[in-house]
């Protein structure tokens, strides 16, 4: 049956409106009333033309071999998207980039005193899942970046491996110079735990993930559960993602066939030292082998020991050797031109390489872009165009670091700044509530969508069950949708953080726990079994990220506005003047309990005890030229009404648009972050401690945590600075809306 | 060499005063400027005389062998302590009290579903300990006053087995009914498990320790280390303590020989359904046999198995039968009597029986009460005499339910009514940090003592170092030494909150947890590798017990004042009047949620769930009895100077300490708490549903938390009138104080 857009149209006016649903009159944000019905109508059709059994199709066939990087599956994978795309007609466009892709040539790791164990660092396949039996094509546990090494040394057990925890060891008087260390998986990510343990002089590491974490902790194992059993290992990049993804040997430009390439020597971003992670099996037998003090309680996992410290008497041999090959990363670039402004692009797009099957990650996600693609073909056979370019990507080689969306990103960057409307990303999405990171200025936009999508096992929009587990679980009573922050650890990194471009990343999750996460038991039937059986989920993806696309694509006037991005901004002023005061009570504090020897008193003195030294009190700032921007930002917020805009005259319109595209990039600066040029905004970043999770005002927030308050200071007037450009173009945008 | 007690004085007079410590020409409460520099002197023979030997051979002998409630060993205990005390020139009076004592006849526990397996129920010895091997004499693992019983029936976990444990399962349709639980120990007193159980419809527990709680998890297991073995089991009393303790067949009255007693089948206090406690190695396969849903975060244990709340596959069998008999509890009472007011007590005591060998629990307590009577015989031997009547108390029975104190108090209420000043406790006691608590009325005496002496391992006073743990780990900065709440758990507990005698109880620890509580493996080997192995803080705390006895006996005016009380008590109502609040705030916010559907729409669909019923909304409650009682409390509490008491008249003085004796129990109510009459004291009392931790107001405290709005009015009434009679005899007090 074929419906015609207004066939459709009268099917949806004439429906009764749905409880707690949007009214079908309320103009959608950007449209005008007509355009806003028409809009309605068409999504109506899209949810009508998603069919759960495509993502289930299609998962089965890229997931039905290992498809990392460089293998002969990926390529498949890459070929049979590009024809699903072409079929559906759109104009496809494969990019391959050539990236340094390490894979593992030699992998060692033995307990050598006081008793020998030896790693078997191998995922053993599991009875009723055949997929786990393909180890001639997988990628064996391994972590890409780190460098070859061959050391033997004392373990020392290092919890996460943060910062915070070698505060710890140093209370203890215990210092990992030459040592080995061993850290849990989780608590941050992964890529931090062998850089802060390079910093802190030592010279390899070991990645476990403890059962307590991802294990029979949670829950039952795979195969019987979705918990990672003891055999199970997480694989993944651990090069310095924060300071900057993409290829290490053409940084900040595209790894193209004849770009320049640093020598690998030269090359920033790897390890200092070798790093390889391993399961709990192999795990146990080095735990249990450490003496020193017991661990703190916050450090002790969920094996069936006591959780020592060290260092030694456990002594490990870690040799490692990888094959420094370059790869081919390819991007998959599905275009349908805008009808009227073509050269304005919206870009949805998810990653098509997996560690090893990756059917969470990343084949949940990206067999729903292709089927928001497909059902948008539909659409486009009944005769409607996009106002706007839609162009749908798959991304090659994200997992070693984010590099074919970074190297599409960075050789295209000029295009991209003049053209991009806004990024839409998605990756691994499971059951439960909807998840979504993204522009503040777009949050209001995107809150009219999750009023309007419907929860697959409730039936009430995916905003009030988000909205209940809130409350709920936290206690906060959301009015609205809320955006979180972005951080990294996916591909609108390039978009957002390199290029200030307006980006989303979404996903459904909270119900679909497991432990398969970067091992060999991602698979197809672990997702079927405990995921999104019946892709539901997957579907709800589709309707809530394709009316974005959507929305964004056909809009009168682009959906952006400013009450949301001011108050969430005042909120994270608050947060880093807060910071302050609190890192300057607790400096005073600290700094008197260590001269009363308070802290001296309170330690067991038949235990080792390091009393931490007097630290630099923490000066006031002048947070004056932020809370100025600011000022300005919350004065302008409401003087744009984003509901009148569609009406005015088409040029107005236009010129409004041009200014909303460029308006993400008031928030960045061309010098980039401190020691990290490459990440140019200055509201969101990755924590460089951290890693994915992220640090919003981050020059001035990891000045500050980093006590380094010269810097602080230089990073409070630069974001003064941003915020007083920011609303120099919110001016612009008012007068523009405003004038007669 | 003996010291005459001018040559001491004069030694210590002319001593430089130590920093930090109290100056010696400060009066000390209680007594004029003369008096102090006496006992001053008096309490440095005092520390002169202290001998940790002493306690270490007389732990040694003590714990030669099992000497639990009417065992042979126990017997020899007895005469042990009673010659010491009658050789230091003590009146010793052995007193005989025959209590109910079940012993286990049979114990059986068997998974006869999905799999078999027969719990061991056996604490193997352990080399290096042949105290271990003494299973002969021995009671083997079990809990007193669990009634006989024999059962079969589906297993639940309950995690603490405390009523919020339930309010979880209901939200998962899990009901107990007709069920066997298995509770963790911890989180509770023991006996609470089993009645909430019952209460709830389970027909059997099964108590086990977890190694998160005191096994593997918190550190080496014995006998590598202090914490427990995979066989180590919790023994215990089960019996209502928190409604009534002492001997269940003569309840409020003393078990002597020809008292009349109940039948057992009336005997209040024992348990409704068969207990039986067990190790980590007998838990494991029953819980591993659980299905059902995963238990909460804070529900999981330190077993490496995935924690599941069941009912069912796992079935058990349990079967229970005891010696239903009655065992003679030995109190040892061994009397110096006082030169000047001999028929004013003061007392100090702690029990002697133990569950097995009892190192720690009871004999380092026990042990250090000795060394304290012997270094004051040597104070009378060199001619002093203490003004008031000291008695030192060896209790038998405490174990099974504070029967040897109970029954000695009942039977001598008339006396100790009219007789005793306060009732000084201790009990187990280790290394590291001093905790008390105690009356608040002698909270400012105490703190005295407190910066009197010296702690062993660091040369501060032993207040400082308990306010730089607090400081360290609490954030708080004690002003000054604070006595926490009493509940229950010891002997205290009848004099205190039966006949509202001031009272103390106290004890070192904090640098010496293990897992050997009521186990086989609470050995004199144990205690001297892990607790305190040189006794100096058993000597520091013959100090610090030592000087509240001293000075208690010899105060030209008893030491109470009434600031601490007062502000204390503001405390407690700020307390339960934010209580109410939070309770009235938490049911709205509840009921809302229920009403709107959330907790539904925030649980997963594919797991069981039942959503809460809506609970009566919490009405305001007239706090104004109470805080009018309060107030004049307020307004006369610094009105009474215990600075300037000691000088007034010898008559005025005498009729001062009269009503210092009578104060406490101006805080206590004929008619006692609802449903407990046993309990008199309206100020403190153990937790209904807590057993040993205290509830503080506890009538209105209680009545809150269990809803019963009508009762929380009526016990604020009461209370009201308990603060206004108080206050009546703070006037007393003042008027007498201050008369011309």
């Amino acid at each position: 049956m074929k419906f015609t857009l207004p066939s459709l149209l009268l099917i949806l006016l004439c429906a009764p409106p749905a409880r707690h649903f949007a009214q079908a009159a309320d103009p959608l944000m950007g449209f005008t009333e007509a355009a806003s019905a028409q809009q309605r109508a068409l999504e109506a059709t899209l949810d009508a033309t998603v069919k759960p059994a495509n993502l289930d199709e299609w998962m089965k066939y890229m997931t039905a071999r290992p498809h990392h990087v460089g293998s002969p599956y990926d390529k498949k994978v890459v070929d049979f998207m590009a024809e699903k795309f072409r079929s559906w007609g759109y104009r496809v466009d494969v990019e391959r980039f050539d990236v340094l892709f390490p894979t593992p040539k030699l992998r060692k790791l033995e307990l050598i005193a006081p008793t020998r164990y030896v790693a078997m660092l191998q995922e053993p396949p599991v009875e009723g899942d055949p997929a786990t039996a393909q180890t001639d094509e997988a990628l064996p546990p391994y972590n890409a970046f780190s460098i070859d090494g061959d050391v033997r040394a004392e373990l020392v057990f290092v919890n996460y491996g943060v910062p915070a925890d070698y505060e710890e060891l140093e209370k203890r008087g215990i210092d990992v110079r030459g040592k080995i260390v061993i850290a849990k998986y989780q608590g941050s990510w992964r890529g931090i735990k062998p850089k802060v343990a390079a910093e802190k002089g030592a010279i390899g590491c070991i990645l476990y993930s403890d059962p307590k974490d991802d294990g029979y902790y949670q829950g039952e194992t795979y195969p019987e559960g979705a918990f990672k059993n003891e055999y199970g290992v997480q694989r993944g990049a651990v090069m310095d993602l924060p300071s900057q993804p993409g290829d290490p040997l053409t940084p900040g430009y595209g790894a193209t066939e004849d770009a320049e390439r640093l020598d690998r020597e030269d090359a920033p971003g790897l390890t200092e030292i070798p790093v390889l992670p391993i399961s709990y099996h192999d795990a146990q037998p080095l735990l249990e082998a450490l003496g020193g003090p017991v661990a703190p309680t916050g450090w002790r996992g969920a094996l069936p020991i006591t959780y020592r410290i060290g260092p030694g008497p456990a002594e490990v041999h870690l040799q490692l050797e990888f094959n420094w090959e370059l790869a081919p990363a390819y991007d998959v670039i599905a275009t349908l031109e805008g009808s009227e402004f073509p050269d304005e692009w919206v870009i949805r797009g998810n990653h098509h390489d997996a560690w090893v099957h990756g059917a969470n990650d990343p084949i949940s996600g990206m067999v729903a872009v292709m089927e928001e693609a497909r059902a948008v073909s539909e659409l486009v056979r009944q005769g409607w165009r996009p106002k706007r370019t839609i162009k749908y990507a798959a991304w090659g080689a994200e997992e070693p670091g984010l590099l074919g969306s970074t190297e599409w990103v960075e050789t295209h960057a000029a295009e991209l700044t003049e053209k991009a409307v806004a990024y839409i990303n998605t990756d691994a999405t499971g059951r439960g509530f909807l998840n979504a990171g993204g522009s503040h200025t777009l949050e209001k936009f995107f809150g009219e969508i999750t009023t309007d999508v419907v929860d697959p096992q409730t039936g009430v929009t995916v905003f009030a069950r988000a909205a209940a587990e809130s409350e709920v679980n936290d206690g906060k009573r959301p009015k609205h949708f809320q955006l979180s922050a972005l951080g990294s650890g996916s591909d609108y990194s390039p978009f957002f953080q390199h290029l200030g471009i307006a980006s989303f990343n979404m996903g459904f999750g909270g119900e679909s726990n497991g432990g398969e996460y970067h091992t060999m038991y991602d698979s197809y039937d672990h997702y079927k079994r405990f995921k999104d059986p019946d892709f539901s989920y997957g579907a709800a993806l589709v309707k809530v990220a394709g009316r974005t696309t959507l929305r964004l694509a056909n809009a009168d006037v682009l959906p952006f506005e400013f009450t949301r991005f001011s108050t969430t901004i005042e909120g994270y002023v608050g947060e880093v003047i807060k910071l302050s005061e609190t890192l300057r009570e607790q400096t005073a504090r600290e700094n008197r309990l260590i001269r009363e020897g308070a802290y001296r008193l309170a330690a067991d003195p038949t235990q080792p005890f390091v009393a931490p030294a007097v630290k630099e009190e923490v000066p006031y700032l002048n947070f004056a030229p932020v809370q100025n921007g600011l000022r300005r930002v919350q004065e302008l917020a409401d003087r744009y009404d984003p509901a009148a805009a569609p009406t005015l005259s088409p040029s107005r319109r236009e010129q409004l648009n041009r200014l909303f595209i460029d308006l993400e990039r008031q928030l960045t600066r061309e010098e980039g972050l401190p020691r990290r040029p490459w990440f140019v905004h200055h509201i969101y970043a990755p924590g460089y401690y951290t890693g994915y999770g992220v640090k919003t005002l981050p020059g001035v927030r990891e000045a500050i945590e980093q006590r380094d308050f010269t810097e602080a200071q230089e990073q409070i007037d630069k974001l003064g600075e941003v915020l007083r450009a920011y609303a120099e173009q919110m001016e612009r945008v008012t007068q523009l809306a405003t004038a007669r």
